[in-house]
C-alpha cells in the first residue's frame, strides 16, 4: 500500500522517453539557431557570398559535432530503456537531470564555437560530456541495481558489462581528446570530431545475421 | 448517444499526455535561449573569459532553478495520469491552462534573473509556480470527483491523499520561500532553490523493493 | 497489389498524430518568445517595473488570445482522431497544410500584437482563424467521405453532424468578430476572446455520467 | 548472445520515430521564425501596413517552400516505417543523419531567401534537398537489404521498388529544377515550388476503394 507520494511518483516509462525524445530533438534543432546567415553589404558577387560562406565553417563544423554528441547520447539513453522495464521517482530525475545536461549543449557548443582559441571553452566542452557520462552512467546503474531490468532479460550481466564499459571507454577517450588542448585546442577537437565519429559510424561493426525469432517478438 | 461536440471533445488521454511532453520538453530547452555567450572585445585571456563566465551565473542559477520547477511539475503532471483512465473536454482543458503557465515559464524566469533586486520579480515568479499548483490540484481533483481513475485501482483514497497532500505542502513551502524576500531577495531565492533540491532529490526516499507482479503488469 | 508510391504513403495514424502534437506545443511555446523582458535603465523601484510590466499587457493578452486558439484546435483536431481509424496520402497532407497554418500562429499574432489598431492586422489574424477552420473542415470531410472511420462506430451520422456543426458555427462567430473591427479594433480582439473563453471554458458542459464500458475499453 | 555495445545499441523503432517528429516539427515551426513582423515609424495608414506585408512575401514563399520540402521528406521517412520492424545501430544513424540535414533546412532556407539572386543559395538549398535524398535512400536500401521489414509483408519487391523510383525521379526533378538557374534563379525556384507541389497534392492520386481487412489490422 503506498503512503507517501514519492512512492507514486516518475514510475512510467513511456512518458519519461517521450520528455527525452521531445528534449533531445528541441536541442538538436537548436543548434541551428546559432547559424547565423551572413549579412552584409559587402556580398555584391558570387565570389563574395562563398567568402561569407567559408567565414561561417567554424559555425558548421560546431553544428555537426554537437548534433552527433547529441545523437550518441541520445542512442545511449534509449538503448537502456530497451531493457529497463519498471522505473521509480529517482530513475525518472536522473534522467530529467541527464536532459538538463542536453538542453544545456547548444549553449555550451555556442561557447566554444565562440571561444574556439581559449582552454576554458574546451574544459566547459568537455565537462558538459563529461556530466552526460556521469549521469547516463548513473542511470543504468541505478536500474540494474534495483532490478528494474525486464526480468525476461537472458545475458543481463553482460548486457551491463557491455553498457558500463562503453561508457566508460567513451569518457576516457573524451578525456584525452580534451586535454590535447594543452598541445593545441584545433588538435583537441579534431580529435575530438573524429571520437565522435568513430561512435557515429562505427566502421567495424556489422549487422548481426540472422535474428532469431525471440529477439524480434520481444520488441 | 452523443448529441454535442463537447460530448466528443479531449477524450483520448495519449494525446494530452502527448503535448504536454511536447510542452514540457520545449519549456525546458528554451529556458537556454537566455543564457548568451558574452561577448566582449575585452575578451583576450583565459582570465578575462572566466570572468564573463561568472558574470553570466545568475543566468545559470535560474537556469537551474527553472528546470527543476518544470522537472517537479512534469513529474506531479505525469504521475496524475498512471492512475487516469478515462478524460472530457473539461478535463483535457485544465491540462491545457496548466501548459500555458508552463509555457510562460521561461519568461518569469527571464523577468526574474533580468530584476532579481526587485520584490515584484519574485512576485510573478511565486505567481507562476502557484497558478501551476492550483491548475495541477484541480486537474487531480476535477479526475477523482468524476470517477475517471483507473477501475481497478486499489488504494485510490489513499492515492488521492497523498497526491492532494503533496500540493499542498509543496505551495505552502514556495508561498514561505517566496514572503522571505521581504527580508531579503536573495535569501527568497535560495529558499525556494533549497525546496526545488529537495523535491528532485528526494534524499530519504528508498526505492520499494520488492515489486509485486500485478503492479509491473498495470504498466 | 499496391503499384504506386502514392498508395503506400500516409497511411500510419500515430505518426501524423505525434507529428501534430510536435507542432501544436511548439507553436503554443514559441508565442512566449514574443514577450520579451522589458528593458530599460529607468527601472530603478518596483513602481518603475510595475509600469513596465504593465506596458507588456498587450502582448500578454495576445499570448493568452492565441494559446486558446491553438488549445482550440488541437482539441478538435485530436478529437478526429478519436474516430478515424485509416488514413491515406491525402488525409496526411490535409493535416501537414492544417499544420502550415498552426506553425504561422506565431507570426499573425506577433502582427497583430504589433499593429493591433490597423484592420489589416485583424484580417489577417481572422484570416490564420478561418484557413484552420476550413482544412479541420475538409480533413473530417475526406475521412468521413471515404469511409476512414472506426467501422464499430455507432452514431458515426451524428457525430459527423456535431463536428461540422460546431466548425461551421465557430467560423461564423470568429467571421462576426472580426467583422466588428469596421466599428472598432478592440471591440473587435474583445468578441473574439470572449468566443475563445467560451470554447475553450464551455460553461454549460456537464461531464457525462456514468460511462458505460463499451467506450472505456474503445479507448 | 550479445557482446558488444553495437549490438545492443539502436533496436527500438519507436524511439527513432518520436524524435524523428520531433525534429520534423520543430524544424517546421522554426521555418516561422524567419518571418519577422515588419518595423517601422513609417507604418501610419492601412495602405503602409500592406506594402510592408508585401515586402515579406518572399520570405512568406520561401516558408511555404520549405514547409512542403518538410513534409514531403516526412511523408517519405514515416512511410518507411510502415514497412520496417527491425533496427540496428546503423540503420539508426542513418535516420539521424538525415535529422541532421531535416534540422539545418531552416538556415539553408533563410540563406536562400536573403540570396535568392545568388546561384550559390541555389545550390546550397538544392544540396540539402539532395543529402536528404540520398540518406532516406540509403535508409530504405539498408533495412531493405537486411530484412528488416516486416516478415509478413506481401509484395515487398514492388514496395521496395515503388520507394527507390519515388526517391530517384524526385531527386531527378529537383536536380533539373536547381540547374535551370543557369537560365533565370526565379524561373529555378519557381518550377521547384511546382515540382513540391505536385508531391503535395498529387492531384491524380484517388484513393483505393475498398480497403480489406487485413491491411486494416495490420496497422
Amino acid at each position: 500500500m503506498p503512503k507517501t507520494y514519492n512512492q507514486l511518483a516518475g514510475q512510467r516509462l513511456h512518458r519519461i522517453e517521450a520528455l527525452s525524445d521531445g528534449v533531445f530533438s528541441i536541442a538538436m534543432t537548436l543548434l541551428v539557431l546559432d547559424i547565423r546567415v551572413p549579412v552584409s553589404n559587402a556580398i555584391q558577387e558570387e565570389m563574395d557570398l562563398f567568402t561569407a560562406l567559408v567565414g561561417i565553417t567554424p559555425k558548421l563544423l560546431s553544428y555537426l559535432l554537437s548534433f552527433m554528441t547529441l545523437g550518441i547520447f541520445w542512442v545511449g539513453h534509449s538503448t537502456q530503456f530497451d531493457y529497463i522495464r519498471r522505473s521509480d521517482r529517482h530513475l525518472t530525475w536522473l534522467s530529467i537531470f541527464f536532459l538538463m545536461f542536453v538542453s544545456i549543449l547548444p549553449f555550451t557548443t555556442a561557447f566554444l564555437s565562440a571561444y574556439i582559441e581559449f582552454k576554458l571553452a574546451i574544459a566547459i566542452y568537455w565537462f558538459n560530456i563529461f556530466a552526460l557520462g556521469v549521469l547516463i552512467y548513473l542511470h543504468w546503474s541505478y536500474a540494474y541495481k534495483n532490478n528494474y531490468l525486464d526480468e525476461n532479460l537472458q545475458h543481463a550481466h553482460f548486457i551491463d558489462k557491455a553498457i558500463r564499459k562503453r561508457v566508460f571507454i567513451a569518457q576516457c577517450l573524451y578525456a584525452g581528446g580534451a586535454l590535447l588542448c594543452l598541445i593545441n585546442n584545433y588538435l583537441s577537437i579534431f580529435v575530438i570530431i573524429l571520437i565522435q565519429l568513430n561512435y557515429a559510424l562505427a566502421f567495424f561493426f556489422r549487422p548481426k545475421l540472422p535474428i532469431n525469432k525471440e529477439e524480434v517478438n520481444r520488441k
